[in-house]
């Protein structure tokens, strides 16, 4: 992987882009009028490691209810702004620490003057995302969709750095995720911003998690993209669930605890999905890097537990135990939960004792 | 993607290699020796698009049982063997279409060499699989890992090709995506075989969709691949949805239908996530390639509409409806599943529609 560096932005104190560890981003399905609810969506989201919310603004009560969310919150927040450059002010005056505005979305250039003077006042980015599914069909007909996504924003792009603006960041995202990747491996090289990854529109949890981890993932394993956001249709922890384990997947994350759970088959013995669900929920509130393993029988089993701070392996009646990769005992199989959970409490109790 | 070209072999009437599309496995997880639930899994992966599958044999009983189960099963059923080569022996009698079976596990070299003229004489390939966390622990010690799971690879390989024997298909899966990536970036140019790519004890759902569509997405793209095998703990019809997606998003597969569904957000007035869960699984009868939207609201809603065959977009109290790309008419909120599927069953009646 030979990264990409970007000119870093900041996003409130969070910094994207340039040598900046990849951030996740996440958006809230909340009314963003309803402060109660948007605030605990949002601490929600932090505790599972989102790092940037995203409120939409479809009206000036959500513009004025931003001054609230984000005085309770302890990540930047971002409003999501379409067309109206008065719900982009209300929102920088209610102290969000960026925008999701379309410059061509506001008509009259005046209108967006403001917008742009205020911005660069308050010293906040603005992200120029284009949504394949969005572009106007006539809009240079007949070229490729990538093509197509890259032209648009770079136009857009002309918009802000025509007015001396630079604290920009880009997204590209289609529903699709060749015309995804290729739109922002077309523009990689064009223009110095950060680039937010993700794949839009992608479907309920089975595809949209999958169809986001092909395009964020391969973009990122060419060295392209500075924060993602995973898009699901259903809870945004998914969103941000996915988005963190598809950075640590691809060694660009701080590692928590990582789950090591063999798909199970003819032979084996114990309720590995079931253990393996139930210990990915306990794992939530670990923070120390641990290797768990919980694996069905003794053909890869005692190999992976071996490799693992803390391991099980189904054996008949029983199931045998390895910490710090020797093994510990053998255990009733009924009262796997129970251990693992014991050893993984005091290893985090004693702090990290990782094997690797 | 330049794709590499291997050398074909057949696994049953399922060629894998050379130009053939791109194959997804999985493995029951059953107790083989039980036939009824065997034939009953793997004719509900069949359904959902499984090509190839692969069962345990941890003893005779298992083997003997193949014979049955692959008498009523109609793709071609694999036999997963570990160290015993009578369970080989009994498991080519019993009509199996391939074997999954490391040379280096049977002891006797004479034992090999039955089950080598045997599997010859049926022509009946032979994966030879690397697991990482299976590797002697002092096997090229102090060399990196997806270097010592090629060498182990390339040993076990040349084991059976001394034998003469070349019907062979090569794995080298790692619960590591990063590393399961190098591993087989590392024998691509090595050895002329099928690949059968997976990222392996990749945990439940939540993770090992992520890791899989990671590795086997990063590698095909990079043209590396030739089946693929997703592993999960849980569903295995989990694991050929997730493996048909990454196959269809990366356009390595016929497409049937594509859902594109939005996220939602604070504009949102439908329920996109139920809308979409719901369809998704009206979907799964439905052959023909059809692109259908349901989004949230009128921010993105009408332009993925229009590029769909079939799409609503929330509007207040009503959904707009969209047909072949154009407005079609406004539906009270709560019909949109019923209009939504009626407009689909009349499409998939007609035959394919598809816009594009």
């Amino acid at each position: 992987m030979l990264q990409r560096t970007s000119t870093p932005i900041r996003v409130g104190d969070v910094v994207v882009g340039g040598n900046a560890p990849i951030t996740v981003q996440s958006m809230t399905k909340t009314d963003t009028r309803d402060v109660e609810a948007t605030v605990a969506q949002i601490e929600r989201l932090t505790r599972a490691g989102c790092e940037i919310v995203r409120s939409a603004v479809p009206d000036m009560e959500a513009a004025n209810a931003l001054a609230s969310i984000r005085a309770r919150i302890s990540i930047p927040i971002i409003a999501d702004i379409h067309f109206d450059h008065r719900l982009a002010l209300a929102s920088i005056d209610a102290g969000v620490d960026g925008l999701r505005l379309n410059p061509g979305n506001i008509r009259r250039r005046t209108h967006l003057q403001k917008v742009v003077a205020m911005a660069k006042e308050r010293q906040i980015p603005i992200r120029v995302g284009v949504n394949g599914g969005s572009m106007p069909a006539d809009y240079r007909a007949g070229e490729l969709e990538p093509e197509r996504m890259v032209a648009l924003a770079m136009e857009q792009i002309g918009m802000l750095e025509d007015m001396d603006f630079g604290l920009i960041k880009v997204s590209l995202k289609s529903s699709d995720v060749l015309t995804t990747i290729e739109a922002y491996r077309l523009i990689a090289d064009r223009i110095p911003y950060p680039l937010h990854l993700g794949v839009t529109e992608a479907g309920p949890p089975s595809t949209g998690g999958i169809r986001n981890a092909l395009g964020i993932g391969i973009l990122l394993h060419m060295g392209i993209g500075d924060t993602i956001r995973v898009s699901i249709s259903g809870d945004p922890l998914l969103e941000v669930d996915n988005g963190r384990e598809i950075l640590r997947s691809l060694g660009l994350a701080q590692s928590g605890p990582q789950l090591i759970s063999c798909p199970t088959c003819g032979r084996t013995t114990l309720d590995v999905p079931g253990l393996a669900t139930r210990l990915s929920e306990y794992l939530r509130d670990i923070r120390i890097p641990l290797r768990i393993a919980v694996m069905g029988c003794t053909v890869n089993g005692p190999g992976e537990c071996r490799s693992a701070d803390i391991g099980i392996a189904g054996g008949v009646d029983k199931v045998m135990m390895y910490r710090g990769g020797t093994f510990l005992r053998s255990i009733p199989t009924e009262q796997a939960f129970e251990a693992l959970t014991q050893e993984i409490a005091s290893l985090a109790a004693a702090g990290s004792n990782h094997v690797e």
